[in-house]
């Protein structure tokens, strides 16, 4: 099969691999109907983080089981099914805490040894507590499709920010960051009741689509001019909820000092750069919640709630590309043309 | 009156300075029965946290009111009070929400123009919202007098870390740290419900306390060691909650390696020193909640259960100088002979 690799900073290759294939009793091969680039992916791609050359990469896909181990009960070749950016056992104390994203037996799909999301077929471990069946209709739909397709990070990982961050009826919210997790973000923010959300970002498109979201108000300067727009617009206190989904420290930094005492702060942004302001967050009381989301938990949450059309997050993606294209797909997004491209196998 | 001052590190002096008084018609003064010195005031007394020559210090004091501002309703000249670490209005945004340390017109006892507790009298602003009425025939009761000192700071602290970190009904807790604060902590972790809970230190008399304050286990190793023994203690998981209550960066993040993933950290020791662990934060979903704490909020909590002999602080000092010989007691503290020093004028 063909699969997504990477030998060296911005060398992204399709190649031959070994077909995806059950090892395990529990496993379940899928064959992939859509994947997309993720911004943590961009981080291999520039040589931030790093990736052993020939490293699988992509972390975001849906399709359709094709095989599955003696020990599979829950699923059947031929179901349309949705994975979370990591697989899980779903048995561990972790995982019965809704915190699959801990579990000892898991792992986040291109780590060395396993497939990743940007090929063909993916072997997905645990398949019965890491796969989520979608309905077979789906499959016809493109619009829906791209929607579900969300459900594997941007969504879930937004979603775990506002969670994180307090949003909630009453709340005021600032969400740093206008990529496709930021817009997630907003999205979940007025899902979860918000009704004051403010968006920090620059590009206009993105902001657009952060406002058809929900957000009531775009800040486009950054640093402390950001943080003292955010202050103007909240009665000079800062917004009880900040949710950092950047990554960056400044982003991170921005998200604290934009949080009013007694607030917090939702991260989902990987610790990149210099470090936290920590005696702002101690002075102010701010609460630092977050982390690696949990994805997989956040799906029964929010999977009706595409199906039932509550909420449409299909817009962030604004390309497709054929998988052995897939290299044009970085570049788009490294460029910041693309906010997220899809990849058709 | 005479009051403590500080003119450079290490120079501790009792000097005379003009009486306390009534300037705002919301004023109150407090002749002051007992105070005691903190740990963070030996930051002031090492030179670690800068103070001008001759400010005064001191921000734990309890006593009778002696004079009333025209504005004052609740408190008359004779009543028992006890005041929290810092004053606040009780009437803005913050008060109302229970976080009276953010208080716009707020500011604690020592700074700069104020009175500070380790004198004769305090002049206390917004007496009303401030001070807490304390039964009055609790004056001829030394030990329950000591008791009720600690809602000034060591209590009240130690409770927010515990809520903090989530101290609760089946958390495992460790408290990282054998100050007062500590032993505090675990006094009201207990009380919030927890049945494991970890202290670590490593001064005998003080683990001795731990344990008669509710600690079931101690853990004397320092660094990775220490964290290797929580983790043993917790089944190789780690605790749900961990109080840092030190306010260094080794026990900054020595409560947060000790901690389970999907835990949380309850921080009220002022950053101090080298960065926190954000990757361990991010990647094991641990929460990070506290800050100064908000102690007048906590004293309608802690007042009754001290009153009904729920808990008993009151062993946390473990020595009691005149007011004329507090250098001794800054000293005794600062060099470990002590854990928290009485003072009365």
């Amino acid at each position: 099969m063909r699969a997504t690799t990477i030998h060296s900073p911005y060398d992204i290759r399709v190649e031959h691999v070994p077909d995806a294939s059950v090892r395990q009793p529990g496993d379940a091969v899928v064959q992939v109907l859509r994947a997309c680039v993720c911004g943590t992916d961009l981080w291999a791609y520039r040589g931030e983080s790093a990736r052993q050359p020939g490293q699988r990469l992509g972390h975001e896909f849906l399709g359709t089981v094709t095989d599955i181990g003696p020990e599979v009960t829950s699923l059947r070749p031929g179901d349309l099914v949705i994975a979370p950016l990591s697989w899980s056992d779903g048995s561990c104390v972790y995982c019965t805490e809704d915190l699959p994203s801990a579990c000892p037996n898991g792992g986040i799909w291109g780590a060395v040894g396993s497939d990743g999301g940007q090929g063909e077929a993916v072997r997905v471990p645990y398949a019965d507590s890491t796969l989520v069946q979608l309905p077979a209709d789906a499959a016809s739909d493109d619009r829906l499709l791209n929607a579900l397709l969300t459900l594997a990070d941007v969504l879930g990982t937004g979603y775990h920010a506002a969670l994180s961050a307090g949003a909630r009826p009453g709340a005021s919210v600032a969400v740093v960051g206008d990529g496709a997790v930021g817009l997630c973000a907003v999205m979940a923010a007025r899902m979860l009741g918000a009704e004051n959300i403010v968006i920090l970002g620059r590009h206009p498109a993105r902001l657009e689509l952060a406002q058809k979201f929900g957000a009531t108000a775009a800040v486009t300067e950054r640093g402390d001019a950001a943080v003292e727009a955010v202050r103007e617009l909240t009665g000079g206190h800062g917004v009880h909820a900040s949710i950092e989904a950047a990554g960056t420290a400044e982003a991170r930094n921005t998200a604290i000092a934009a949080t009013r005492p007694g607030g917090a702060v939702g991260w989902v942004g990987a610790p990149h750069g210099s470090p936290l302001d920590t005696a702002m967050l101690f002075i102010r009381s701010i609460t630092l919640r977050g982390g690696i989301a949990p994805v997989r938990a956040h799906i029964p949450t929010l999977l009706p709630r595409i199906l039932d059309g509550t909420i449409d997050p299909s817009p962030v993606f604004d390309g497709t590309v054929a998988l052995d294209a897939i290299a044009d797909a970085y570049q788009a997004m490294n460029t910041r043309t693309s906010l997220k491209v899809l990849i058709t196998p």
